[in-house]
C-alpha cells in the first residue's frame, strides 16, 4: 500500500472520485483480473455461445463475515453460481456490487476479494462488472455484498417442478445443516464450534454432470435458507403430489446434529450452501446416487424419499428414526437471521 | 393486507419461510408483475434475441429515499438501464435484490416497489428475478437496493473510448448537477429545496436513437457520481487528448448553481441521473445535437466543448465565463456520500 493510503474504508471511497478509483485499481482488480471487468465500462461485453441463458442474483448479508469453510466473499460467488446450475445452466460471468461501512478494514475488504477471485476461477466464472458504495458508520454491517449472474442453458436441458411424477426419487448430494449450524455456533460461541464447518460450494460442475448424463434429473433446488424443509415444500406446494422421506436416510453429521439439539433447531430448517435436493425418475436414481458419490461434493449423498400420490393436502412428512410420522412444514422463517 | 400481517418488515420476513413468500406473493410480484418473475425459480429462463450482450449492476443506497423527482426505486431502474444504454445495448431484463432493515414499514417498501414497477414498464424491461434479505434494526439504514442488468447489444453499434479523435465533440443531452442538489439540499433542509428536481430518467430510447442514427456517435457515459468532471477526466486519462469545454455552454439551472454556491459545491462535479456526456465526430455533432432537443430528455442538450491535441499530461480545461482557464481535476470523491 502507498504510504498516503488511509487503512479503512471512508466514505469518499464511495465517491466515484480519486479514491474511488485508487480503490478499484490496488485492490478490487487485482485478485478479480480478467479482460471484460479490466474495461472498467459502464457495463461488460460479453459473447456467449448461446442467447438462451439463466440470469440471477443473491445479497449476501452473513455474519460473521469469516467462518469455519468459507467467507462472505466465497458465499457470494458459491450461492449465485449455485443458482444458476440447479437451474440447468453453465454459469459464465458475474458481477460484484459492494456495500462498504464507512471504518471496515481495507486488510478486511482485501482478504474477501482473494476469496472473491480464487473461488471464482475454481468455479470457472468470471467476474466481468462491478460497483462500490460506500455508508456511513452505523448505516450497514461492514459489508454487504451482491453477486448476480449469467449462465448458459445446458443444451436439452429443461428442468421443471412441472414435470415431478409419483414415485420420482428424492436425492440429496450430502449432508444438511453443515452451513447453518458453523454460523449460528460461531455467533453462539458454543464449545464445539470448532468442529463445525460450512458446506459452501460451487456445485455446478456436478450438477452440469447429473443433468446432461441423465434425462432423468427432473428438477434441483440448492436447500439455502429454510433448509430442506423449504424445498421439500415448495416441491409439494407447486404440484398435486406428497413427498415422504426418511428421518434414517437423511444424512447429518453427529456434530451438527448434537449443535442444533443443543440450541432447539431442526435440522431440516437449516440453511445449506453447498447442497441441492434433485428430484430423479426411479430408474435413473441409483445411477445418479453412484455418480454423486463419486464426486468430490457428493461423497455423502443419498435418497432420502420419494413423491408419493397427494392427500387432499398435500404434504412433506417425515417417517421418524422410531417408526412415527410428522408434518414438516414450511418454516416461518424466524430461525436464523443473515445467516447467508 | 391481511389482518394478521405485520406492518414493518421483520427479520423473518429474510428467513426464507412463510413469511418471505407471503411478502414475495403480496407485496413484490403484483407491481412487478411478469411471466418470467413469477416463475420464482432460483433463476430467470430467458430467450434473448442475441447473445450478444451487455452486463451490468450497480446497488443504490440513496438518502433520503424518497426526493422531488424521484425515489429509490426509480433510481435503481434508471441507474442499471442508462449503464447498458450508453453501452450500446437496449436494455432487456433486471434483477432486484433488496436488503431491508428490519423495522421498515410495509407500506414504505410498497411505494418503492410500486415505483420501481412503474419505471421498469415505462423503461421497456423486466424484472425477471430477485432476492429479499433483511438485517437487524441499526445494521442498514431502511432499504438498500441491487439491480443487475442485461442489454442486448445494438447491432452494429461498437462504441469505444479507443475510438475518440482531436476535433470529436462534447455533447451532454441537458443541465448538469440536478439530481446531486436535489437530494443534498433536501438533506440540508435549505430553502429553495423544492424548486430543485432529480433529473433521474430513463436514456435508452435516447442513446439507443443516436447510435443507430449516427455512426460518429463514438463514446457515452452517464454522468453519474463524480457528476460531469469524473466523466470528462476518464477520457483523458484513457486516451492521448484533452478535452476543452466553455463554462458558458455548459447547462446548469439558475437554482442549481445557486443551491451549489450556497452549500460549496462545484456542479462539474454533481451526481446526475439522467444525462449522458457523448463523444461524436464534428460532422455529426449538429444533426445529433438536433435530434436530442427534439427529444424530451434532450431539451436543454448543448454542445459543450472539444477533444483537443494533448498537452505533455492530458487534461480537462475550462474555458471560462470570464476569459480564464482552469483545470478541471477528477473529484477526490468526498463531495456527496448516498447520492444515489
Amino acid at each position: 500500500m502507498a504510504k498516503s493510503e488511509p487503512e479503512r474504508i471512508l466514505l469518499a471511497h464511495g465517491g466515484g472520485g480519486q479514491l474511488t478509483n485508487q480503490l478499484i485499481h490496488r485492490h478490487i482488480l487485482p485478485p478479480l483480473a480478467n479482460d471484460a471487468l479490466s474495461e472498467l465500462g459502464d457495463s461488460a461485453r460479453l459473447d456467449l455461445v448461446s442467447s438462451s441463458i439463466c440470469f440471477t442474483t443473491d445479497s449476501y448479508v452473513v455474519k460473521p463475515l469469516f467462518f469455519n469453510g468459507g467467507d462472505i466473499g466465497k458465499l457470494a460467488v458459491c450461492g449465485t453460481v449455485n443458482d444458476l446450475a440447479v437451474a440447468g445452466a453453465e454459469p459464465v460471468a458475474l458481477t460484484l456490487a459492494l456495500i462498504v461501512e464507512e471504518g471496515l478494514e481495507l486488510q478486511t475488504l482485501e482478504r474477501i476479494l482473494e476469496s472473491i477471485g480464487r473461488t471464482a476461477r475454481e468455479a470457472g466464472v468470471s467476474i466481468v462488472t462491478g460497483d462500490t458504495k460506500t455508508v456511513e458508520r452505523g448505516s450497514a454491517d461492514g459489508i454487504f455484498i451482491n453477486t448476480a449472474g449469467i449462465g448458459v442453458r445446458l443444451p436439452g436441458v429443461e428442468p421443471g417442478i412441472g414435470k415431478i411424477a409419483v414415485g420420482d426419487k428424492i436425492l440429496i448430494n450430502g449432508t444438511i445443516g453443515d452451513h447453518g449450524m458453523t454460523i449460528i455456533s460461531q455467533r453462539e460461541g458454543i464449545r464445539f464450534e470448532s468442529q463445525l464447518q460450512s458446506d459452501c460450494a460451487a456445485l455446478a460442475d456436478l450438477t452440469g454432470t447429473l443433468y446432461q448424463r441423465f434425462g432423468g434429473v427432473k428438477f434441483m433446488r440448492d436447500a439455502t435458507r429454510g433448509g430442506l424443509a423449504a424445498v421439500l415444500n415448495e416441491i409439494v406446494e407447486a404440484g398435486r403430489f406428497g413427498v415422504e422421506i426418511r428421518e434414517t436416510d437423511v444424512p447429518i453429521k453427529p456434530t451438527v446434529q448434537a449443535a442444533a439439539d443443543m440450541l432447539g433447531f431442526d435440522v431440516l430448517n437449516i440453511a445449506n450452501e453447498g447442497k441441492f435436493v434433485a428430484v430423479v425418475a426411479p430408474e435413473s436414481a441409483e445411477e445418479c446416487l453412484s455418480l454423486c458419490r463419486d464426486h468430490r461434493l457428493g461423497q455423502d449423498a443419498a435418497i432420502i424419499g420419494e413423491v408419493v400420490a397427494a392427500p387432499e393436502v398435500p404434504l412433506v412428512e417425515l417417517h421418524t428414526r422410531i417408526g412415527g410420522r410428522r408434518v414438516v412444514q414450511m418454516p416461518y422463517g424466524r430461525e436464523l437471521p443473515r445467516i447467508c
